[in-house]
C-alpha cells in the first residue's frame, strides 16, 4: 500500500459505524494510514465485538499492523463514539429506517465540521438525511468490494451537500492514493453498481438460455474483457479497438452487430424463474471461496498495471 | 507465451486469410507454435502484401521471432494457398456475400480432412455455410481482440457443424494453452461481444445522462471491476461477495437494487443523437492509443492471476 502523500490528516479521529465485511476492510484501510490507531473508534451492537476485531480484522491487514487491533476504540452506541471524531464512516444494515435516524443522532454528537459519509450501495444521502438539521454535511462514499484493495470510491452528493464537504471528501481520498470518483447527479445503483448489474442481467440471460454454464461465462470473462478494463476501461478499449478513427470507426464497422446486440439482449427480472439453475450451477462450480487468492490477486494485478504505466512514463 | 503439451500439429500447413489486425495478430500466434515458419501461409490481395507483414508482424512477435517472418509463405489467391492446408482461418471483411463465396472456393481446394475457421464477430456459421457442399465442416472460432495475448476463443459451431470438427477445434486450442469456449448454441453477437455492448450500452446512458464522464466511467471500471475481473467472472465474484450462502444470499440482501438498476437501465439506440458528445469525449480523453503499454498490461495481467492461482495449488 502505497504511503506517499500523507498530510497531518493521519491523525484525524476517524469513527467507523458497523463492523460487517465492508466495515472491518475501511477499518483495516484507515488503520494503515494512522500513526495512533487509538485515534480509530469502531461501533456496532454486538456483543462479542472484541474478539470479532481480534479474529476477523487480521484478514485485512498485513502482520506489522496486527499489534495494533487491540488498541482501537471500541463503542456500543454512537453519542461517545462520534465525539471527537473527524469523520464519522457509516457501514450498517442497508435501511433507510436506520440510516436516516443514525444521522440525526450522529448530527447531534459530533463536531460541527466532522465529515459524514455512508457507505450504502443504493439509499442515495438525499433520502438519508431526512431527519438531519443540516442536510448538508451528508454525502456517499460508495466503496467497492473489498475497498482495503480496490481503489475505487463512488462520491455521490446529495442535492444538498456542500461544496466543501465534497471537496475535503475527495482531498481526504486522493492523499491517501485511493481513486475517488465525483457523480454529478444522484443516480440509482451509482454508476459501477449499474455496470455490473447489467452485465450479469445479460450473463444470466446466457446461462437460462443454455448457451453457456456459468463457469463456462466466467472464464471468457476472465480470459477477454477482464484483463482488457484491468487496464482501460470501456471507452478507452473500444477507442483503441477502433485504430486511428477511434470509437467512431469502431461503431461504424460493428455499430450494426451492436445494435443487434441491444435489440437481442435479455431483459429478465428477479421471480421469473431462472434463480434456482443460476444458484445451484454457482454453488457447485464455487462451493467455498478462496477470498485470500481473491486478495492477492487482485492487488497483483492493480500493481502490474501500475507498474506498466510508470514504465511508459519513464520512456517518454 | 507457454509452450508446454505442444504435440505433433506444431507441422501442421496453417492458412490465414486476411491480413487486417485480427489476421496478423493470429498469424503471430501460429508462428510462436510453427517449428517451420514456412507452414504458415498468409492470403490477402493487398499488392503490397510482403512490406506489410515486414512492417507490422514485428509488432505482434518477440525478438526472436522477427527472423522467420522472411519465411512466411504468401498468396493473393485462395486455391493454391489451401491446397496442403491442416486449417484455414479466415479474418477477411465482415460481409456475408464474401464469406459465404470464400468459403464455397476453399471447400473445393482445401484436404478433405482441414479445418475450416471463420473469426466473425457476428456472422454465424449457418449463414456463412449456404453456399458449401459439405455444410458440417464450418465452425466459427471467435478470437478477442488482441488474440496473440488474450486467451479466449468462442467456439461456436452451427447446426450442421460435424462433432469431430468441434473436438478438433477444442483440442487444437487446448493444446497450446488458449482457452477455447464451446457456446451450446448459434447467439448473436456471441457471448463476449453480448456482455461487452450491454455494458458499453449502459456507459453510454450514463455519460448521456452527464452522471460521470467517459475517463471517469473508464477510470471507475479500472479500479473496481476490472481487476476482479480478470481473477473471477462475475458469477464467481459475486458468489464471493455473498459470504457462505453464496449468490442467492447476495441477492436476498441487494435483489431490490439489483432490480431496480434494471428497471432503470437505459435503453438507447444508434442515431438518437448521443454520438458526437461520446465520440468528442473519447477523442479528447485519449487520442492516440498506446496499443505497445496496452499488450504488456493485459500480457502482465494474465499472468499475475496465472501465478496467483499457481501459487495457491503449490500450497494446498
Amino acid at each position: 500500500m502505497a504511503h506517499e502523500n500523507i498530510s497531518s490528516d493521519e491523525d484525524l479521529q476517524i469513527t467507523v459505524i458497523g463492523a460487517g465485511t465492508i466495515g472491518l476492510s475501511l477499518a483495516a484501510l484507515h488503520l494503515t494510514y494512522l500513526t495512533v490507531p487509538s485515534n480509530l473508534t469502531i461501533v456496532d451492537v454486538r456483543p462479542d465485538l472484541k474478539s470479532h476485531l481480534q479474529e476477523n480484522l487480521p484478514k485485512f491487514l498485513p502482520e506489522s499492523l496486527h499489534m495494533s487491533i487491540s488498541q482501537i476504540k471500541m463503542a456500543s452506541s454512537v453519542p461517545s463514539a462520534v465525539r471527537g471524531s473527524a469523520i464519522v464512516q457509516e457501514c450498517g444494515p442497508e435501511s433507510i429506517d436506520f440510516k436516516a435516524a443514525l444521522w440525526a443522532e450522529v448530527e447531534q454528537h459530533a463536531p460541527p465540521d466532522a465529515l459524514f459519509w455512508t457507505s450504502t450501495s443504493g439509499i442515495p444521502a438525499s433520502r438519508q438525511n431526512a431527519l438531519m438539521q443540516d442536510k448538508s454535511r451528508l454525502i456517499v462514499v460508495h466503496p467497492f468490494n473489498p475497498p482495503h484493495i480496490l481503489p475505487l470510491l463512488e462520491i455521490v452528493p446529495s442535492p444538498q451537500t456542500a461544496q466543501s464537504v465534497i471537496s475535503r471528501t475527495l482531498e481526504f481520498w486522493r492523499r491517501r492514493g485511493r481513486e475517488p470518483v465525483l457523480l454529478q447527479k444522484e443516480v440509482t445503483g451509482f454508476v459501477a453498481g449499474r455496470l455490473a448489474w447489467v452485465l450479469l442481467r445479460e450473463a444470466i440471460h446466457l446461462v437460462d438460455q443454455g448457451v453457456v454454464t456459468v463457469e463456462q461465462l466466467d472464464r471468457i470473462m476472465e480470459t477477454s474483457m477482464g484483463p482488457r478494463w484491468a487496464y482501460a476501461g470501456p471507452f478507452k478499449s473500444f477507442h483503441a479497438g477502433g485504430g486511428s478513427g477511434g470509437l467512431e470507426a469502431l461503431f461504424r464497422n460493428v455499430g450494426p452487430t451492436v445494435q443487434a446486440c441491444w435489440d437481442d439482449a435479455g431483459k429478465l427480472n428477479f421471480h421469473e424463474g431462472w434463480e434456482d439453475n443460476i444458484y445451484r450451477q454457482a454453488r457447485e462450480a464455487y462451493q467455498v471461496p478462496n477470498l485470500e487468492e481473491r486478495d492477492r490477486a487482485n492487488r497483483g494485478v492493480l500493481q502490474t498495471v501500475q507498474e506498466v504505466k510508470r514504465e511508459t512514463r519513464a520512456e517518454d
